[in-house]
């Protein structure tokens, strides 16, 4: 007999897999890749530490659970990274099919809510679900940065890339940081000269 | 000059190390050792998912934010694993000199809150800290008998001191959790025969 508790556990078990999905960041030291456990876990540190950037209203505590959830559908979806170009419909719909198979392992009043959580996320509606998806869209540039190039160096991108990729969407949720990310991905490019 | 915006990033670069401390448990899956930063997203997980096994009162949210920093000061303390006899007064002092170091990256506001919050998850007397603490405990018995064994099998440990050593943690915070993982553990070491 399945128990309430052994369905949490097969869904936590199942969530572990995503500690093998790699992303195109590397780590702030150049190592290797991230993965996107890990990244999750570093963007919820983001949203407890720059709370002060999120708009009056903003709840945090709903921001870090949208965090912790964000990437689960990349069990079965895998990650796109920024710059490469996919069909986002396409995208949607495998993320969909992938919400519908990880949530439901859940006992069902769990999946709802937790679903909710995810899917308001997706929607970037909210003025939560905006600041976190600015802060999804701020750790990458920092990881490059404190890389000298990373992410930017493999897919060969420019600044002009950066800012219409990355740069409209930390705007949304935080546009202070897309002001301090801009500031220091410029000094970073200039720095490389003509390169 | 240093913004503030400066100091939160140089700590949120440095906890980036926490990606690079591995840990005695493997995944679930065997496939290489668990780090500490993807253990804390794994909690943070366990933790939405298991907040009916906590006891009335205790603020989820709250909890969440204790397993995002409870590890933290493994980057510069390192981790120990449950298995290991360890000195017990060194290691505190240790994580001390940690916390000190670390939390002292941050602007003086955000420091003192966020090191309160991993000072209360140390000291596990409130309900909140008790509910971490046992997820804490309570995810590495899941992990090993999803991988087969695991660090049990790499430290050569028995039921009585996984019960001594984990079980008597899990209960505090988290008894029904502790009945399950115990009835599991009970089943795995028969399947194991006399080994
Ligand atoms: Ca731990």
């Amino acid at each position: 007999m399945t128990t309430r508790l052994d369905a949490q556990i097969a869904f936590l078990n199942e969530a572990d897999k995503l500690k093998s999905i790699t992303r195109a960041t590397t780590l702030a030291d150049g190592s290797r890749a991230e993965n996107s456990a890990e990244h999750s876990w570093h963007l919820t540190l983001y949203a407890l530490v720059l709370a002060d950037q999120a708009k009056p209203g903003v709840d945090i505590s709903r921001v870090i659970k949208m965090l912790i959830l964000h990437d689960l559908v990349e069990i079965d979806a895998g990650d796109n990274p920024i710059f490469d170009n996919v069909d986002h419909v396409a995208v949607a719909a495998a993320e969909q099919k992938a919400a519908d198979r990880i949530f439901g392992l859940l006992p069902p009043d769990i999946a709802a809510d937790l679903r909710g959580i995810w899917e308001e996320f997706e929607a970037a509606e909210t003025d939560d679900a905006q600041f976190a998806k600015s802060l999804d869209r701020f750790q990458p540039p920092m990881l490059n940065l404190a890389a000298g190039g990373g992410s930017w160096t493999n897919y060969n991108v420019d600044e002009a890339t950066i800012a219409a990729r990355v740069g409209s969407k930390i705007k949304i949720g935080a546009p202070a940081l897309w002001d301090y990310a801009q500031n220091r991905i410029a000094a970073f490019f200039k720095s490389q000269g003509s390169n």
